[in-house]
Parts: C-alpha cells; structure tokens; sequence
C-alpha cells in the first residue's frame, strides 16, 4: 500500500500522520516541540517503520513560520526569523528529506490547511480563491490561488493586517512585539489571556470579550474578501470553536461590509461561505499528506 | 498590420487606444462619459475604420466597475452596482462585443492596469503576485496572480479595506457611502477634497493632509504586503503623483511593518518594489489591449 506522511509542527506540538487519505490513517502521534534536534529525531523515529517497508512514498511539511519557500533560495525550507527559542534558522525541510531520503512538499501550516481543506473536500475543489484562516494561540492565513498555494515574495502574513482598533472600547495596546495592536496583537488567544487574565476557553460565554473578539475577526475576513474576494472562507483555530463565535462573525461581515459586494454568497447564503474546518483539528496534517500525494502522483 | 483596441471606461471619461504595442500606438481618443447609449457609440465609431480595413483583431475593455466577471453568469460582462447614474446593470461587453464583431476581453480598469504594467514591462514579468494601485477619485486595487487577473466571487475590492482610524487626529468620518471611514473613505481623492475643501492638486505640499494621507497609503500597502507577499507594488493615480508621496509611503511601509517580514526588498530595496507605472497614465487602456492581444495569440 502506498502511504504519505504528514508532519504539522507547531510552536507547542508536532503532529504526525501516516496514511493516504482523511479515512485512511494508519497512525498519529502527537508530542511536544522541544529542542530542533530532539523534535526531529523524534519524528524520524515515528517514519522510520514506513520507510524500512518501503510504503511511505513522500512526506509533507506543514510547519509554523515564517519560512523560506523560494525553491531557488540557500534557505530554501528554513524556518526564518520565529521567535520561538532554538528554532530560528532551522533547516526543517533539508534535515528531514536528508534523513527520511523520500520527496518532501513543504509548506507553511496555513497554506497547508488551506490545501487540505480543498484537496480533500469535493464541495471546497471549486471555490477559488479558497482561504483558511486560524485563530488560536496566533493568527494565520493560508490561501489557494488556482489550486496552488500563495507564495510571492514569501508568504501570506495576513495574521498581521493593520485594522481599525478602538481605544476607547479596547484600551489593550496589543501584543504583537512588532506591531502591538495589528489583528493578532488585538485577537489572538494570547492577547485574549493577556487583557482579560485568563485562558479564552475559560472565559464565560456573556463575558464582552467575545463580542470585541467576533468585530476583530470579522473585521479580519472583510478585509480578506476585499483583498482575495475568496469563493470560500474556512475558519479554524481553537479561539474560533467557542460557541456562538462563528455565527456572531458571519453576521458582522454582513454587517460591516453593509451590501457594498453585491453577491447571493455574501447577502444570502453567508452560513455556506464562512465554514468550520470539515477536518477538524486535521488540517494541517491531511494538508501534508496531500501536499505529498501530488508530490508524487501529480 | 493586425492591431488591438484598447478601452478603458472610467466614471468621469473613456480613453480608446489603436496599436499593439505602447510604441506603436495608431490612435488614442478620450470623451467624457456621458450616457451609456451615446458613450458606446462614441467608441464603436472610434474603432469603425480599423473594423472595416480587417486590422482590428480584437479589443479589451479596462472598466470601472463593480463588475461581473463570471463567465457563466446571465449578466456576464455587465457593471453591476455602480453608484454612477444611468450605468447600473449596463451590459457594456455584450453592446460592444455585439457591434464590433470581434473577440472582446474583459476586465476591471485596475486588473487592466496590472496585467498591462506586467505585460509590457520585461523587468515586471517574473514579479508574481503582482499588484497595481490606483489612488485618484476612489482607490482601487488590481492582482496578477502567476500571469492571470485575480477574480473569485467577483474581484479584489482592497479599496475599501477596513483600516486603523486615529479620530483625535483626523475627525473626519469618511466619505464612502457604504463604509464611511474605510481606506477609500479616508485616503481617495474625492475624501481629500471634502476633508480640505479644496482639490488635492491645489493643497501645499506643506500642508498636513499629506502626511496624514501617506500614512493612510502606507497602511493600505502594508495590508496588501501581509494579505499577497507581491513581488512588486504599482502605486499609480492622480493622487499618487503627488511630489514627494511615493517616498514618503516607501519609508512608512518600512516603518509600520518594521522588520516583521525579512525580505532584503522591504528592508533594503523598497525604492525597487514600490514603483510609479512605468506606462504612465495608459497602464489600463494598454492593459486592455494586452488582454485583447493575449485572447487572440495566446
């Protein structure tokens, strides 16, 4: 049996996929991101069997960032500048293709997700552009262009758009370190566990945090629609499973683009275009194995 | 001689371009818009010779919009929802395509724009995403993703990006008649004749709309920067033109992002990624004829 792997290494845990599609997993393992070479070692450990047999065909990546994507670049592969400690220029794509000697897709969790959520999903195959938007401890965005993921002069950073942030209903300046109150300084669950003293999955339902965390998301996916005019809007993230919290952002975009974009999808059917991951908390790894699978088969 | 008709139809004029190429352009006309009826006359008398000597191979059309750009729609080639009096719902392909009898490309004026500053500029070529930005009486934004104008539900609207809005220092509430304060409400043209009383052209360059509008600018780049990772930016309109505007909205971009993305072009060279047109106030109607040109070579 052919058989892909798929790796989703975020700044607190690395996921591991073994299979060759979302109802053909053979195996999973989840363990903590601790230092580069342990994490790694570790994950090689988790391929090795599938390797030895000769199954495993190719690996994805889908890896927290910023990273290097341009093929042509030294780097290429590198995560670039993360702040998380020890993994700043970190050759994640060249030490696992060195080690595991199978084709490696690599790209970032976001785009990943993105392609996971459309590759898998026969509904999600023609909506183009198709966008997945996380919000959990950060925020990220990962987006389909024609099928392909979005790179230019690297990737889409659009966890970092400069919104309009009230001050006198939100004195909290944010927590960007770069940015202080761009989206993810204002509406990422650290921000969330910053300005109200606890975890967001701890905050009660009436608290008015949600109501200020659905306008800062919704302002987000405005802005996405204006930008990508996206036929589908995936959003992700443990902050965005709160109860109530999707369907409060649906009902701002309405209201905060105010009829300017003219379409059935926006007016109308806005319950079809602003979705939960189909995936679940997998689609970041079945983006992987995807991204693998036409790595190979494509 | 096989030539190419270039339309670009604008709320206040049109401009048609005879040639193939920007330095063989056989012919250029602007007339004011009038009404739908008289406007489209005007241009298939334009063209009429070229149709009749069989030199007009095709023609592309540059459009102000919202547009419908969805082949398979029954209002396929119509401007939709314009707030410009007598040209809502107007099938502005279809009336054109119908009298000319040739293959008709179309368009939004700023995808137009972008694809005719990539199309005609070789150093453009290979700049993927690539985007063009038009501040002048509304703020509009075209995108070139891998060669092809970018549409989805319908076409980027980035003008109307929700964007930070400091009302201590700028009262003003906008003058978009959807969004009120959103960046075309706050940055176009039209808001800096209201704001100031009198027209951009004629404000000193002392005065401080201009910084406040640099900074407006900048943010909108910045956001358009974190939503595509462009190659390259086109900063073109009236605005735009402004002495002094284009560098000052360089080192705000840098200033705002400050550092976040590490990319030797925003850090380094950011004087050779945000760029004036380089074909000067025809980047739409050459557009159009290069996307006439494409529909019939390609």
């Amino acid at each position: 049996m052919q058989l892909f792997g798929g790796i989703e290494s975020g700044g607190t845990k690395f996921v591991c996929l073994v299979g060759n599609s979302p109802d053909n997993l053979i195996r999973e393992e989840r363990f903590p991101t601790t230092t580069p070479h342990e994490t790694i070692d570790r994950l090689i450990e988790f391929f090795w069997p599938y390797i030895k047999s000769g199954e495993l065909s190719a690996v994805g990546i889908a890896s927290f960032g910023p990273l290097d994507l341009n093929p042509s670049s030294p780097t290429y592969g590198y995560i670039t500048t993360t702040p998380k400690p020890g993994w700043n220029k970190i050759d994640l794509y060249g030490e696992i293709q060195r080690k595991l000697q199978v084709p490696v897709a690599f790209d970032t969790d976001v785009n990943a997700a993105a392609f996971g959520e459309q590759y898998w999903i026969s509904e999600n195959r023609a909506m183009d552009p198709f966008i997945y938007v996380t919000v959990g401890t950060g925020i990220g965005v990962g987006v389909i262009v024609n099928g392909f993921p979005l790179h230019g002069l690297i990737h889409a950073e659009a966890g970092h758009f400069a919104i309009p942030h009230n001050w006198q209903r939100d004195p909290f300046p944010g927590v960007c370190p770069y940015h202080g109150d761009c989206l993810e300084g204002l509406a990422s669950g650290s921000s969330m566990r910053k300005r109200w003293g606890q975890d967001p999955e701890s905050l009660p339902d009436l608290h008015p945090g949600w109501d200020l965390e659905s306008d800062y998301i919704a302002l987000a996916l405005v802005n996405l629609i204006y930008a990508y005019s996206p036929q589908r809007i995936i959003l992700g993230g443990g902050v965005s499973q709160h109860p109530g919290l999707l369907q409060a952002v649906r009902w701002k975009v309405q209201q905060f683009m105010n009829g300017y974009v003219q379409s059935a999808m926006l007016m109308d059917r806005i319950d079809e275009y602003i979705l939960p991951p189909a995936l679940g908390n997998r689609s970041g790894g079945l983006g992987a194995i995807a991204m693998a699978t036409e790595l190979v088969l494509a």
